[in-house]
């Protein structure tokens, strides 16, 4: 990758990619295992799965979640499918259950049809062998891409760190960590590249209601890789760019349009307001998988409805609530792209806009 | 109170008083009886608070919260102290118990203070009854000022319904209800008039961690009342008001600065800067015992910083969180003045602003 040339400090320094063992390929191809993210933060359990089923449950379970997780797991789930059944019917419908596990991550839909496409000319016999080797090629990418983003971001908290006394201050949402991904992470792949350069920084970790993926999930994948951190509620984080303390935010996106509106974690579109009324920059993490290019704008995007128990018992105990309660429980939000300072991307920074994204994707952006 | 003239629909109607028995002097004078609100929304308990000693650990266990509610407790509670020991001695003692409870509201002090001014030129044996007097002369204003600030609302509430075929979407944040105070509620005021006077609306409530005051006390509160309701993440609410699903903002205040800054649950600002993006307009219910002369701006006032264990533990059951994991817990913010479209108080609705607030109090604005 060309674009690793940018690297600053991290410069011909090999760095250990961050993998915390979110999905791994057995070698005998018959079963690939994932770290179960249900059980976290107290208890760091592998499931392993050998079927098609069993990857299209893992996801809808979110034992695995995040969009770049999502698509290679289901990718490898479509490879176990064909192990077991490798006819045009078997594709057809391993491809059909997996597709239908998570609604609104692009990259499910993105890596399976990768899959397919790899396979659907060969013969049963040579199915599920090739299947398996472009999960691992999608998967290798994602490690890559990941690495080439944190490599592009990197230079902001550089240049935001320069001459400052103390750690740099970043506020992140949800989780768009290695735990997101098969490595690196998106928003926190320039963070681990920081650290690792030993730049000294601080992370506000926003709990992320009503799931808690921050609380959950970042500060367990903070606190593995050794990043300071604190956890804080969510409507804390604009409390803390007014008073000073945040100098940078940076978030993932699950989807993001053509204009460059990020939808991502209900919560975002605050962090993104606050940002601006305090003039902290604020950069969405974009691998090129997750740009849905045939939406004009993040008004377009079907917004998940999630269930009201997860408002309701946020800790597994007893109801928050009295009994009853109506809940409405949207999963994510849009934040518009004037919001932001900018998209970092595998291939660069750009503005969140059409034309900055045009520029840096033209072959996408020209459809 | 020349003011209520103002009402429109409920003019001249008699509205019974929205109490939820959040505070009742007995008629010994002997103690008073208090709503324990850290047992909603599952039970309805009452507690019996005989000693000063008892009110002090019913404001700090937070029992009773809420401005309002917080000054006439403390406010019995310092009678109930002068009945056990009435020199001066117990009075100074009782007096700095009861204001060491809480750290942020006003109310507290402003409350302590009118029950010693009435008894301090007394002998002995006439303070206890005159402190009875005084606290059950400010439990009968705060019922007075909040029916007076519910009326001066309730004509935007009329206003913005006129000529919907849909209920009224009002947004509010924590709980300024009729369980912050002795009745009616700050920000609810205009709500149960409305409510009352058969205008068809519904509150979106949201949760506000860290303690969920909006899930446990506003949702149970609604309930009660029977004022349609659905709750929300904290996050959720921006992004309602970016789907054009919210009408009206109401939120209450802790403490409002002379400038009209409002100091408030933590997350009111978000909800003010999503508010003014989306063009919603937004009000706090400030009754003048929250507004604090003394101080110019929201930047002056000391937020409390509470437990890590709030933000942990949100239902009572295992971390959210890894074990040792860092928290910062403020738990309030300040929305600057010019973020809202107005304050409602019990003299009428003005600007929130320095000459908003100083036209309507001119006698403590010169000060």
């Amino acid at each position: 990758m060309a674009d690793l040339a940018q690297e600053s400090r991290t410069e011909g320094r090999r760095v250990k990619t961050p993998d915390l063992g979110t999905l791994r390929g057995a070698p005998d191809r018959d079963r690939v295992e994932i770290l179960d993210q249900t059980r976290l933060p107290h208890t760091r359990a592998i499931v392993s799965l050998s079927t098609a089923a069993d990857a299209a449950h893992a996801i809808r379970a979110m034992q695995v979640r995040g969009a770049p997780l999502i698509g290679a797991t289901a990718a490898y789930g479509l490879a176990l499918g064909l192990r077991a059944d490798p006819s045009d019917a078997g594709l057809s419908a391993a491809h059909a259950l997996l597709l239908a596990a998570r609604p609104t991550a692009v990259n499910l839909r993105w890596a399976l049809d990768r899959v397919r496409r790899a396979v659907s000319a060969l013969p049963g016999s040579k199915r599920a062998a090739a299947a398996w080797a472009e999960a691992e090629a999608i998967a290798a990418e994602d490690i890559a891409i990941n690495r080439a983003l944190g490599a592009h971001g990197l230079p902001i908290l550089e240049r935001l760190s320069a001459g400052r006394g103390e750690p740099l201050q970043i506020l992140t949402h949800c989780n768009a960590g290695a735990l997101a991904t098969v490595g690196w992470g998106t928003a926190t792949a320039p963070i681990y590249l920081a650290h690792a350069a030993g730049l000294p920084l601080h992370v506000w970790v926003s709990e992320t209601r009503p799931r808690l993926q921050g609380a959950k999930l970042t500060a367990w994948e903070l606190g593995a890789l050794g990043v300071p951190h604190t956890l804080i509620v969510d409507a804390a984080g604009a409390a803390l760019m007014q008073a000073g303390r945040v100098d940078l935010v940076l978030v993932g996106a699950d989807r993001v349009t053509r204009n460059g509106d990020v939808c991502n974690k209900i919560g975002t579109y605050e962090k993104a307001l606050a940002a601006q009324d305090n003039a902290v920059p604020m950069y969405a993490a974009v691998p090129s998988p997750t740009i849905d290019w045939t939406l004009a704008t993040g008004g377009e995007v079907q917004i998940e409805q999630r269930d009201a128990g997860e408002v309701l018992n946020p800790a597994g105990a007893e109801s928050i609530a009295p009994q009853g309660t109506q809940v409405a429980n949207p999963a994510f939000d849009t934040t518009p792209g004037r919001l932001l300072t900018g998209l970092i991307t595998e291939r660069g920074i750009c503005a969140a806009s059409v034309a900055g994204l045009a520029a840096l994707f033209p072959e996408f952006a020209r459809g």
